[in-house]
């Protein structure tokens, strides 16, 4: 049995409200938002970080990133704007090692990076 | 002619600093790094945002991905981790209206968005 709470949540096993299902992907609203919209877009397949990405996962990948596309326009905020964002390894900043993509938008995001100006 | 920037750095009448470059994908130094490595990876085909992907760009779309994972490799980052990001229309903070992902590493890159705790 794995321990990845995103597996979990793919199972079923831990709660989320879902965004999008399909076979091969799932989205679900980040619990601790940090935007008005912060979905997470995830490969149900557990994929530990981007560095894990095969060649021969390309349309998976693709997939989850067009998933994030299709759900800010149902969101209403892909003429607004949006930003995604995939955190790797311990410098990204990353938590949960089952890659994701972060969908935020509905609001002026504001700097790439905390402290830089632009 | 294209008064885009991305354009005139793929064409070559704006110079830059490639890292990689073949016949789909181009990436290229952040002349104004957030980061010790701060890099732009694009489509050499002007898309000119993350909206405009279409699904019959999807194996384009997952090689600027794929892209950014080797040179993270390439640059030594992808064991200390890396975030990569796509800024969207005006909330996302999108300047260059040419898909670009930014791969950011290097340090640790601190929070999600500025000002969240996460």
């Amino acid at each position: 049995m794995s321990d990845c709470i995103f597996c979990k949540i793919v199972e079923g096993s831990i709660p989320s409200t879902k965004v999008f299902e399909n076979d091969h992907v799932l989205a679900f609203r980040d619990i601790v938002p940090a935007a008005p919209v912060h979905i997470l877009v995830i490969p149900k397949r557990h994929i530990p970080t981007m560095n894990d990405v095969a060649p021969e996962d390309a349309a998976l990948l693709a997939e989850v990133l067009l998933t994030a596309q299709k759900i800010a326009k149902e969101e209403g905020i892909a003429e607004s704007g949006y930003r995604l964002i995939n955190n790797c390894n311990s410098d990204g900043g990353q938590t949960a090692y089952h890659l994701h993509f972060h969908l935020l938008g509905g609001r002026p995001l504001g700097a790439l990076l905390e402290g830089h100006s632009s």
